[in-house]
Parts: C-alpha cells; structure tokens; sequence
C-alpha cells in the first residue's frame, strides 16, 4: 500500500483546480491510466477504489483500520446521513471528516440513486423528487439545490450532482426523457455548487442506447466538471453490455477528468474498468460480501460457511497479506460465522476490503511498467478453476 | 498498559510449579497483593481482569486489538466450546491458543455455571449433570471426569473443577448438600487430570453460609490445587453480602495461592475484591454493555443512547486515552449506536475493556506505592456525581 502524505488542506482551490486529476502514466495499448486526484484532504493515487461508509462509517471499521488497510479515499452516502442523523447536524460537528473522524478525502453521492432504487420514490418531476423516508415514512423533497446544499453540509472533497436513475430494463422514450432532466439537474447542481474546497462531478446517464450515453457526456462537458462519473451501470445487464457502454462513453470524456463508474462492481469488473480507463469505483461487495461470509480470494469466492471448510487449516488465501489471512484457519473462519461471532465480520471486513485494496494497487502498478495485459491474464488464470490447487465451489 | 513478555512456553512444569504463583508485594493495612501468576503461555501481573471469550473470541475483538489494550489472559468456555465447536474438533487444531490465535494465557471454566444458570439442567446426580444443548436440544451428560477431559482437550493453561452452582438464594441443607458433591466432584477432577502444562484450580462453594465456605476452602486445600477460585458469587445478592464472604473466605486461603473471583463484577466490585485479597477476575460485563451501549467512565456509566448526548462534542470520558476516546466524540458515538452501525460495537467495546484493565493497572500501582486507601477514595469521590463536571445520568 502506498503511504505517500501531502498536507494539501490548507492550499487554496485557485491552486488545485487545475490540477485536480494529474495524469501520471498512459497504458500501452489500453485507454488505462496511472493518475492522482488532488483534494484539500489529500491525494488519492488511481485508479482507486473507495470504500463504501453509507451512515458515516465503513460497516465495523474503523479510520485507523481503514488507514492500515491502505484506503485513501472513502464514500458518503448523502440520502442516508440527510435523513441520520442530518446535514445540518453533521456541519454543526464541523463537517463528515470531523465527525466521522477521518482526516483523508471523502466523496458523497447525490443520494438520487437511493431514492430511486430503495423504492422510496412517490412523485419525480422537473422540480425535484418526492419521497418517503426508509426509517419513519415521512416525506421530503429534494431538488438538485437542495441536494448540493446537502453535499456542502456534509463537506466532502468531491461531490455529486444529483441525476435520476432509471430502472433496467427502461425503453429508449423513457430513457431519452429521464436523460433530459438529469443534465438540467446537473445544469442547476453546478449553479447552486458554492464550496470552493469541493470539487462537483457530474454523472452520464442514457441507459445501455449509446446516442444517449453520447448525448449525456457531451451535456456534461458543455456544463463543465470537475470530474464525470458513468452511472446508470451495473443495474442488473450483464457485465458484456456495462463494459459496452465504457468503451463507447470513456473515450467521450477528455484525458483531463478524473473517471468515476459509480456502484462497481465485482473484482473483473474492477479489472476491466480499469482497463477501459476507469480511474475511481466505489462498490458495497467487499463489505457486504464479508457480512454474508463471501471470501474474495486470488482464486475466486470462497463461501466460508461451506462445510468443506470445517476441518481446512489453511489460511483463507496462501497469498493474501491480510491480517485474517496471517493469522487465522478457514475452519476457523468457519467457526466463528456459524456461531455468528462479531469477530467473524471484522475479519471478514478486513479480508475483503485489503483483497480490493490490494487488487487496485496491482493494477496500478502493472499500468506504470506497462504490463496491465499479462496482469489481466494472470488474474483470469489464476481464477480458473481447472488450474492445480485451486477449488471450485461446489 | 505493561509490556513485560516472558518466553516460558518451553520450560518444564516442575520448573514453574512451585512458583505458580508469585507475590511481588502485600499492601500495607489491606490484604491486597501485587503478584504474577506464571503459565507456559506467558505472565499475567496481578490483580488482572480476564475479558470473556465465551466461544473462541472476545466479541468483536481481534487478538492483536487486545494485545494493544494490554489484555494478558483471556478466558474461554468449556461448555460453549464443547457444544460448538467441540474439544476434540480444537484438540485436533492444536488447542485453543493456535485454533483462535491468542499466544497469551488462556483460562477456561469447567462448564458447571453454564449448565446450571443456562436453565438447561435435566438431572444432577452424584455422578455428574444431563443436561439440554442450548443449540439443539440435544442431551449431554457431564461428569468430572468428562469435564476435565473437555478442559485438557481445550488446552488452556488454566482451567477450573466442575463444580454445582446452586440458584440464589438457596437454603442451608441444599447448599450444605451441594457443597459435598462439589467437593467430591473437585477430588475427582484432580484425579483425572493429566496434563503437566495446566495449572488446575479448585472452586470454593457454601452459599451465603460462613461455615460453609469454611468446609468449602478447607476442602480444596486438603485436596491440593494450583489455584483457589471462589464461586457462587454475584448471583443476585447485594454486593455487601458478596464482600462479606469474602472478607470470611480470603483468609482461609494461604497466600501462595493465587485468588480468583468468579464472574465478578463491576468496577466497584473489582476495586473493593482487590482490597479484600483476590487476584483474577472475569466478567462479561464490559463487552456485554457495550454492545447495550452501557459505557464505563472515571465518573461513571454513560448510557450514550440517551438523547442529552446528541449533541455532546465531547469525548465519552476526557481522562480515557483509549482509541474511542481519542478520537471520537458523544455525539459520533450516539449515531452509530442509534443507526445500528457495526462500529458503535467496537467502539464501544474498546473502550469498555481498555476501562477494565486500565482500572486493573491502577490498582496494581496503587498496592505498589501502597496508596490504595488513597486509590479507593478517588475511584468514589471521581463517581459522586454531586462533584464539579460530573454528569449524573437521568
């Protein structure tokens, strides 16, 4: 893991903004690329995943555990800290960093993905959006302004403007429509976007039709960002028509501005983002995953409550540098799970979120000595369950 | 938090036997001792608290997060871990200590106060107890002998006779009745125990009855144990009752025998059986509040989901130097509990244990400096909550 610190809170926008994504490094012979995105927080070396801390903590860990696991940047999630415990809550504490307190970049989203997909939805119009709360029913208007006005409250390095996301499938009609609202919206989060240690991305809709998703980017840019997020992606299409839409938005998006693909994903999918020029991804996998007993490993999932484990006094992964993997046995892994012991999530957290972690770092690294190819191979090999030592599941 | 580390793990038991246990120095007007009990899994500085491990893990923490709060020993549960997941399955893992990677001393119970207060008990008989998993339904029957082969099975380094725990309050002639068969059951104990790297305690019985406890010590002294533990306490009564038949049972212990007070207790509990004489304790009271969100401070319980700490900036005790309370306010830590969060848990947790065995270390001092009486006062005048700054709950 990387550990390189600048002290960059006290520099002044005027001094980043130009600079806000330096470009390190091209790939040979992909549109991949080694970069940093420079925040009033810190930088974050890309491509980078960002753990997903929705109510203003990574699910059982804690900054100094993300610290070790070599995390630069982590994710808010404005609908959940809005309604708990409140924007205005949280900037009377001085912010989310201060609350929460981590001291590295943080980004929020928008909160419309929330709203749209917990099916919390009761009225959307050009206005803004009508919904029900998830924890007590009652209702609450968000508008794009009042969506920045969330996103300044709760002080995050990088935010999001607010979009409406469509459900998969959605018709070409209902798509083009929805595409309409969601660069007005961006037009009106970039108008009402005062902060000037925040930097506002802008998110490309358009579902899978790629006129649209060309149509979204360009909107984007004529509005102007500091960063563009694909979003939209990863609702429930296979992972052959996401990675469709990438090679036809990522070369829409000038080499100037950091890349976010929003929700993703899976370990491939993070390969082969990154491979298209993804420089940001946020997922919630590796911690819910962990919560359910789903172990990423080099070779693939391993489900930790199979009954092949019980007596298996192997680490998890034998190349896995974690502290799980150093120091505990799949059986008791096992163990742990099946009483429902805490320690079972913690170490399954820990496991996860360094497997992540340590899978961006080894992207990375094979961008900068021009080897992403035999990288990716190796990774897919690695993975196939025919090879000597590996274990299917069953 | 002491540091001291000791590579016994190879030396013979004829080589530490007699030295057990060491006094390193008696208080002045007060029958607390400064000492070290001596296991082949490292030292353990006397007066110390035992944080419960009940089924291989002390909830939510890692070994390493109790090695850095200082914890010295932990303590296991036979009962628990024979239902799940059994002592030949950990035997067969190489014991406890390589099974859930904890290299320091480990101490386990025998099982009795597990089937006894579980409510699971179908029969007692001279013999030994049938009883009901509380898993399964399913029907086990538990003699001394077979406790002991769990225990050596387990491997600790310290483990407890199978004694009978009588309900509170029970009349003389049962507990007297009671008392027989415990000390019987405490003879055949130390005749089936084999193994040469345990130290094997006997439990004192005899109710809330004064003669009682008088057979009950002089029972297990004839017998011949390692250690003297005594049990039945903290089962309801009022706490002046508890330190009354400890003021009546210390005494009749010798003082090479190190003291262990089962399952007690609160702070105050600590502070006053430490004046009185004994050595260990194990209670689940810190991690269990904690996960209740009942939280140990100098001045002391803060519940944090009362809503006048909402608000509150403040640390949840700013004479605590544990993680929590460095980094974290009232205010952060409310949320968490109140939003379910996983980390209100840890938190939570290490703060409680870090309290616990900060409170231990204190102690140890103040018997050192022979400034107990002194440590006592200000261990009270600290919780008056008629005092400036203190903050009595509502």
């Amino acid at each position: 893991m990387e550990r390189i610190e600048i002290d960059t809170a006290t520099e002044k926008k005027e001094g980043l903004a130009g600079e806000h994504f330096r470009l390190l490094h091209r790939s040979e012979g992909t549109p991949a690329r080694r970069g940093v995105v420079r925040t009033f927080h810190g930088e974050i070396q890309t491509p980078a995943f960002m753990p997903v801390g929705t109510l203003g903590s990574v699910k059982g860990m804690s900054p100094e555990d993300l610290e070790r696991l070599g995390a630069r940047i982590i994710l808010g999630n404005a609908y959940h800290l809005y309604l708990r415990p409140g924007h205005e809550f949280i900037a009377r504490r001085g912010g989310l960093h201060s609350f929460i307190g981590w001291n590295r970049p943080i980004l929020t989203d928008s909160g419309g993905y929330q709203i749209f997909s917990l099916n919390l939805l009761t009225k959307v119009t050009d206005e803004g959006v009508t919904f029900q709360s998830h924890l007590d029913g009652s209702r609450h208007f968000i508008t794009p302004e009042k969506a920045i006005e969330i996103e300044e409250g709760l002080g995050a390095d990088i935010i999001m403007a607010f979009d409406e996301c469509l459900p998969y499938p959605s018709d070409y009609a209902k798509t083009a429509a929805s595409l309409e609202r969601t660069l007005d919206w961006a037009r009106r989060c970039k108008a009402a976007h005062r902060r000037e240690d925040q930097f506002l991305y802008g998110i490309v809709q358009g579902g899978f039709y790629e006129d649209l998703r060309k149509k979204g980017a360009e909107g984007l840019l004529e509005i102007g960002f500091d960063g563009i997020a694909v979003g939209g992606l990863s609702v429930g299409e296979p992972q052959e028509q996401m990675l469709h839409i990438l090679d036809e938005v990522v070369p829409l998006i000038p080499e100037a501005f950091p890349r976010y693909l929003m929700g993703v994903g899976t370990p491939e999918d993070l390969v082969e983002g990154v491979m298209r020029g993804i420089d940001l991804f946020d997922c919630v996998l590796p911690t819910r995953h962990a919560r359910t007993g789903s172990l990423f490993t080099s070779r693939g999932e391993v489900h930790i409550k199979n009954a092949r484990y019980t007596e298996d006094d192997r680490p998890l992964d034998a190349d896995c540098g974690c502290y799980t993997c150093r120091n505990f046995s799949r059986a008791y892994l096992r163990h742990l799970f099946m009483a429902k012991e805490l320690l079972a999530i913690r170490l399954n957290t820990l496991h996860n979120l360094y497997y992540y972690l340590t899978l961006m770092e080894g992207l990375r690294q094979a961008i900068e000595k021009d080897r992403l190819g035999s990288f990716r191979n190796e990774f897919y090999q690695k993975r196939n369950p025919e090879i000597e030592g590996a274990e299917p599941e069953a």
